[in-house]
């Protein structure tokens, strides 16, 4: 039981992974939205950024009028952003008792940088170890979708009608996306929550929040 | 025999490492100017920093208008310019022959993040590993002066005439910083040459490039 004057129970840290276009930034909205109704404070963040200096090496990854850093340089910024965001944003907020959502982290490394990059998956698992530790998310919602669902809205939000643009060498990077996070997902059971994106947003939000009482509240209601 | 047609022999790649007031950045010019007039094309560079991408992320480090980095993601930062100034700047030259001079290199966060900063040794050589490996510098010139005098000559520089700005801390870090590049040196003797840089810099330069010749060109000559 908790008493006055004892330090906070640590917040749950709870990731959401998958490729363009299955709604993450969405499902993490509403996911602070109802943990709120409940009366959980939750912090919402993404990756790369999420804090002051993670955003700033955000601004350098993503600049499009500078060309794209070579494999190694490019993981070792990714990490130096989640080094930041963890010890300046993640940890105080889980430390205080907050919950953490957050839109991508280590996992997207894992499968843009790592199963479908130019980068030894080692690498990425030694970078991992160093930054993360045993500081991971608690819980990863992987937002499974076909690669044509996703890419055809990733192009409606982007204004066009239509899929024509998209190369099928794009087509075959994103099913190539979808396998990485699903095989992420079977090697970690535990952690990963698989939910169907391909039905409408208020479907996918009740399947995460089902998920999210089943392994963090109802525990917390049978104490 | 170099024959036409042949790959040019891989080119000779020195670093410069010591403190502040030491005169690094000089004597890259002089050894350089000086290999030159020996026929020698050398690139003359720097860390953090030396080649588009390393510049921007040194840029970064060094933005006086925001705190610094946590150790852990400088670190990763360091490591994300020094791979692309290799894989975009260094590595070519060496690949088309020409020699590397360059003014700081791993040592310095060996030294200034690894022994004297808040980072675990492991830590660096992880990513010295990861990101160097055998493509390392062939000799490294150690300039090796006393912390008061160093500091007494970067106060010159900066146009303050005595050393009264200076904290007492900040002096023991420099003769810690010192040591820490000594015990280095003192770890790879093949690779290392301490010069004594309390002298001129017309004597120091002198001293450079008879190291550089006895290593490197009069092994040459004698073939």
């Amino acid at each position: 039981m908790q008493r006055a004057g004892d330090p906070p129970a640590r917040g749950v840290f709870i990731t959401f992974e998958g490729g363009e276009g299955t709604g993450k930034s969405t499902q993490v909205r509403r996911l602070v939205e109802r943990l709120s109704a409940s009366g959980i404070e939750a912090l919402a963040t993404r990756e790369p950024g999420g804090s002051a200096g993670a955003e700033r090496i955000r601004g350098l990854l993503l600049d499009p009028d500078h060309p794209r850093f070579g494999a190694t340089a490019e993981a070792l910024l990714f990490y130096a952003a989640r080094a930041d965001h963890l010890e300046t944003a993640i940890r105080p907020a889980l430390a205080a008792g907050r919950w953490v959502v957050c839109d991508r982290f280590s996992d997207s490394t894992r499968a843009y940088q790592g199963a479908l990059g130019k980068l030894n998956g080692e690498v990425v698992e030694t970078l991992e170890r160093m930054v993360v530790g045993n500081a991971g998310p608690d819980m990863t919602v992987l937002l499974d979708l076909s690669a044509e669902t996703g890419l055809a809205r990733a192009a409606l939000r982007r204004g066009t009608a239509s899929t024509d643009g998209f190369e099928k060498e794009s087509l075959s990077f994103h099913r190539g996306l979808r396998q990485a996070f699903l095989a992420l997902a079977a090697a970690e059971p535990h952690r990963f929550v698989v939910v169907d994106a391909s039905v409408d947003m208020d479907a996918v939000a009740d399947a995460v929040w089902t998920a999210v009482r089943a392994r963090f509240l109802r525990e917390a209601a049978s104490v």
